[in-house]
């Protein structure tokens, strides 16, 4: 029986009932978490052979680039071989960088700003109005980008093969005001939207009016499949280049979901000619990023292919998190007919649409019973989710006996705020 | 004899003596370098410990952090323990950060120009226009920042115990448009000038006309000395306090000549008020720096002490290569005098004046007969000496064979254009 077909007084004690339960947990004092995506323990242990033995005496590039001292500001070679696969790119398209593929982000845009993108006739900052397009739900870090700078942002739907192209054609073709986009293409977050082959030759094909329009590409997840086949997806720099707009993506991507979140490495991607722009720019920045982590990477993961081995293991620590979740969803909400939810085949989240206007509600019975969830909202520009009904879970920290507690509770705190809603209908 | 006591004969005579000799080391091919200042890898083998068992099974804080995975945006504990007496903080005033402080001087401008700092009324990019000061000869990283950005700067020159300060306090007091200053404060780059106590207390109570001023005091040789007992120097931070000024200085500092040049990291100190406000900016850059690197340093060097005998065994590397330049600059120039040397005391250069109008041609001679130097002007803003003497002399990376077949061509390369400069006279 759904909940629409219960009868108010059915619905009252159905609500009451749920209350009870929460009220119960509330007296456990749990603390559990599942509030960002975050690799658990035994993921990380898969790569501690990196932080020991992994530089013995051993600390020379194949070029004979000694990585403890100064130099090489775009990355030593066995580092770019590893990832130019990864991301699709060749070997003059590649920076590898620092511990960190959001502060690459944050750069190119802050340098975008102050400086100015190859092709930008003036820096962004001397400019009236700088304008973002932000697919939503999506992550709450790139909009918070974006906020720190002023920058506006417009919120372009998610749709389930990518974000809304239409919208996105029309929006740049008018007003050049508008100087990139976010993009996360595989296994989206939070939704797990693969972008078809339609949506990735739309990107490459844009015609924005502004002339130093940028799409930026975080591939954060493009080896986090769930699956034992990945979804293909079409190369986005190769599109760019045939369709005319070589310089039109920068592609990101990290390692901090394949080795060590915050200790392993960033990689940014593009146009030869746009990556040598960069390091003229980055030239200013620094020297050079830490070499020894880019070289201990190269040692341990070896090829792109001993990559993919290594992401089988991390899979079969978080696939049954993810199963978990999914059979909790299954068995307690979907006979309800009240929410619907992400099934994602890779990534790190499940995006989960409670009943509209109940999201904050969700969360905040889930936060009393002593479950932490990323706020209700996060997932769209200005933390404000029109609906109110998007919520983040992220399955992949907590120990699995943790994860069915929490998920638990989770669901019976959506079905009291479901109710609740419907009672005061 | 001094060179100008030489007849117009004995003048030629002598010059083509030179010239010969320099073709003689031409014909050889060698390739030796002073020019920037690196740690040679014998050095760098002083920390390789660090590389390998360090962390061994053991990659949580001492609070309880696992420094695998993400978060602690400011750093961990036993690394801002490690450094505050280095940098002379307190535990609220510091951050650790990632593996570059030129990178973190970088960002903090970058910062300031984007969305200003502490006190400011607008970003700086708003402004018509920003000027700094910049004590010359200095280090042309520094003026690069500066020169990315359009920062006008203005030369201040350096004397023998720390920048002219009556030009400082008139400078800043009177134009609201100079929002900064750079410092090395102990063993100037290249100069080695210590600042005296004077001139710290100077620099605390400035009284510029911008509310938002800023002085970047890049301690990079904090503990490089070359003498048992290195001078002492007041801290800033203190005498800023203590001037009504806390929120004036930035700290910088870097483990890059300890450890590692790209595999070390790096520190800022401040007042707790703008280390807090400097995090808030920091936040939506990235969501930690490397504490695996942190942790590293940590277990490594234990304590503040630890540093410093440690650097010990740098000293015993580095100093018999300063000694090797001074000698042979005490023979060969001396003698003759045409020009004027630093003996430092500390730090990673030896500064050294030729006679006016001659420093590029040093360079370029030596540049023919194999040596490769830091280009003339490069201690300038602009790369501009407006007295083309300054030569920035880097020991410490050729071996002490290598360096001194350098420093011989280098006396032959200053004999030589003094000598022509005087004939042409």
């Amino acid at each position: 029986m759904t909940l629409k077909e219960l009868s108010k007084a059915e619905l009252k004690s159905f609500y009451d009932e749920q209350m009870s339960l929460l009220e119960g947990f509330k007296k456990k004092g749990l603390k559990l978490d599942m509030s960002r995506g975050k690799p658990s323990p035994e993921q990380l242990d898969l790569s501690n052979e990196m932080l020991t033995h992994c530089l013995d005496g051993d600390h020379i590039s194949e070029n004979g680039v000694d990585c403890r001292n100064y130099g090489v500001l775009d990355g030593i070679y066995e580092a770019k071989r590893l990832f130019m696969k990864m991301i699709g790119v060749g070997r003059w398209e590649i920076i590898i960088g620092g511990n960190s593929s959001l502060q690459m982000m944050y750069d190119v845009l802050a340098k975008a700003m102050l400086l100015g993108v190859k092709g930008s006739e003036k820096p962004w900052c001397k400019l009236e109005k700088v304008k973002w397009l932000c697919p939503a739900p999506g992550y709450d870090r790139h909009f918070a980008i974006c906020e720190a700078f002023g920058i506006e942002m417009i919120t372009v739907p998610m749709l389930s093969d990518g974000p809304n192209m239409d919208m996105i054609e029309k929006l740049v073709a008018e007003d050049d005001s508008i100087k990139g986009v976010w993009c996360v293409p595989r296994y989206a977050n939070p939704t797990g939207v693969v972008y078809s082959d339609r949506v990735v030759t739309r990107f490459a094909n844009l015609k924005p009016a502004a002339k130093d329009f940028r799409i930026f590409w975080d591939d954060a997840y493009c080896v986090h499949t769930l699956e034992d086949d990945a979804p293909p997806i079409l190369n986005i720099l190769d599109e760019c280049k045939h369709a005319g707009n070589p310089d039109m993506v920068i592609i990101f991507a990290s390692t901090s979901k394949i080795s060590f979140p915050g200790g392993g490495v960033a990689i940014i991607g593009a146009s030869e000619e746009n990556i040598n722009f960069m390091k003229a720019q980055m030239a200013y920045q620094t020297i050079g990023y830490d070499k020894l982590n880019q070289l201990r990477h190269a040692k341990f993961f070896k090829t792109y292919e001993g990559i993919l081995e290594h992401m089988k293991k991390h899979r079969a620590i978080i696939k049954p998190k993810f199963d978990a979740v999914l059979e909790a969803l299954d068995r307690e909400i979907a006979p309800l007919d009240i929410a619907e939810w992400s099934r994602p085949k890779g990534g790190y989240f499940i995006s989960f649409d409670s009943p509209a206007g109940t999201a904050k509600r969700v969360v905040a019975l889930c936060k009393e019973a002593g479950v932490t969830l990323t706020g209700a909202g996060a997932t769209f520009p200005y933390g404000i989710d029109p609906e109110d009904k998007n919520i983040r879970i992220a399955p992949t920290y907590p120990s699995l006996e943790e994860l069915k507690a929490a998920i638990e509770i989770f669901c019976v705190a959506v079905k009291a705020a479901a109710a609740e809603k419907l009672l005061a209908e």
